[in-house]
């Protein structure tokens, strides 16, 4: 299923066709693409070039270590999640390698990390869908994630599958239109919460 | 001046090509342009949908507000950002919108979504250059960021400008090779520190 952002200004197909499915396809994802996904997010931005990113992989054909990702999520998720054929954990390291230092940005890379693992995805055919939905605490203990490390998001992987094949609730929210507040509430210049020039239609 | 991924694995040319430069082209950035890495933005994937980032936006166009941005910054950083035609800050709202309680993800979907930036910006021939060094505070104050947001990075955004126009020290910077940690030291399966089959040369 495509479902492409309605958008008010135009942007690259690889961005407006990206989004978040909940229906994957059972079919395996090529290892050389998997490579790809992960080189992606290594050449992602990071501050002070810390690149704090970490990924924890899990793929079908190792059912032990598919169960092990797979029993970190929700409930909610693990409904669908459990069809994708590659499961992630995105971790990042909270402090900075040279000076031990808290890294602010932290996550805020590991975000950039796991967009452009996005993008790249979109540009072979792949979708992501990344979970708030997890137990980041079992996590922690499963993967032995050391102390300064802090598990971020999930992650499934995979070709698109069939809406038609969700329980019916979960069809709801993959037909359900795509929605995004107005740049004017959130473009500002000058003061908080005054839109800027550069997006005000009649400037 | 171009300074393209030595990628291990092969990646789209979008996120091959997009890097951090210091030299920026006096060129102004054109208004649809600037629109159009915005909406980039905002079709970023978020937990819950939230959308928690907002942009304060300044042009060379408006010098007041230029400088008002400009003068947040880092001294390091406005030696070269002064020359960006474009000055943004990204800002994260920390809670919920609809029940007020902390969003975990608000700098990894602010982070998603200068990521989304970035890349529009390099399928338009733009460039953009994101700072941790300003100042959190006076940024908050300047531009009245109520409590529960957050100044989250600066941004200079433009095209390409000559490397040689940059005081010495920052031309090494601008030429110094571009590194990253090997996959093998950060994807892991099973547990923690253990490279994953996935990305083993011998598997």
């Amino acid at each position: 299923m495509e479902k492409p952002a309605n958008s008010q200004y135009p942007i690259h197909q690889l961005l407006k066709q990206r989004w978040s499915p909940l229906a994957f396809s059972q079919q395996q994802v090529e290892k050389e693409k998997l490579c790809s996904l992960l080189e992606a997010a290594r050449w992602a931005a990071s501050s002070y070039n810390e690149q704090p990113w970490h990924f924890i992989v899990a793929t079908q054909d190792n059912p032990e270590e598919f169960q092990r990702l797979l029993s970190c999520l929700a409930e909610g998720n693990q409904v669908w999640a459990q069809h994708a054929p590659v499961l992630m954990l995105s971790v990042a390291k909270l402090y900075f390698e040279k000076n031990h230092t808290e890294n602010r940005h932290a996550f805020h890379d590991v975000g950039a990390a796991a967009c452009s693992l996005a993008i790249e995805a979109t540009s072979v055919g792949l979708f992501i869908h990344q979970m708030a939905g997890f137990d980041v605490s079992k996590a922690r203990e499963l993967y032995n994630i050391p102390e300064g490390y802090e598990p971020v998001a999930a992650i499934a992987i995979g070709y698109p599958g069939e809406p038609e094949a969700l329980p019916e609730k979960y069809q709801q929210r993959e037909f359900a239109p795509r929605q995004r507040k107005p740049l004017e509430t959130f473009v500002f210049t000058g003061s908080w919460g005054n839109t800027s020039p550069v997006i005000s239609p009649d400037s």
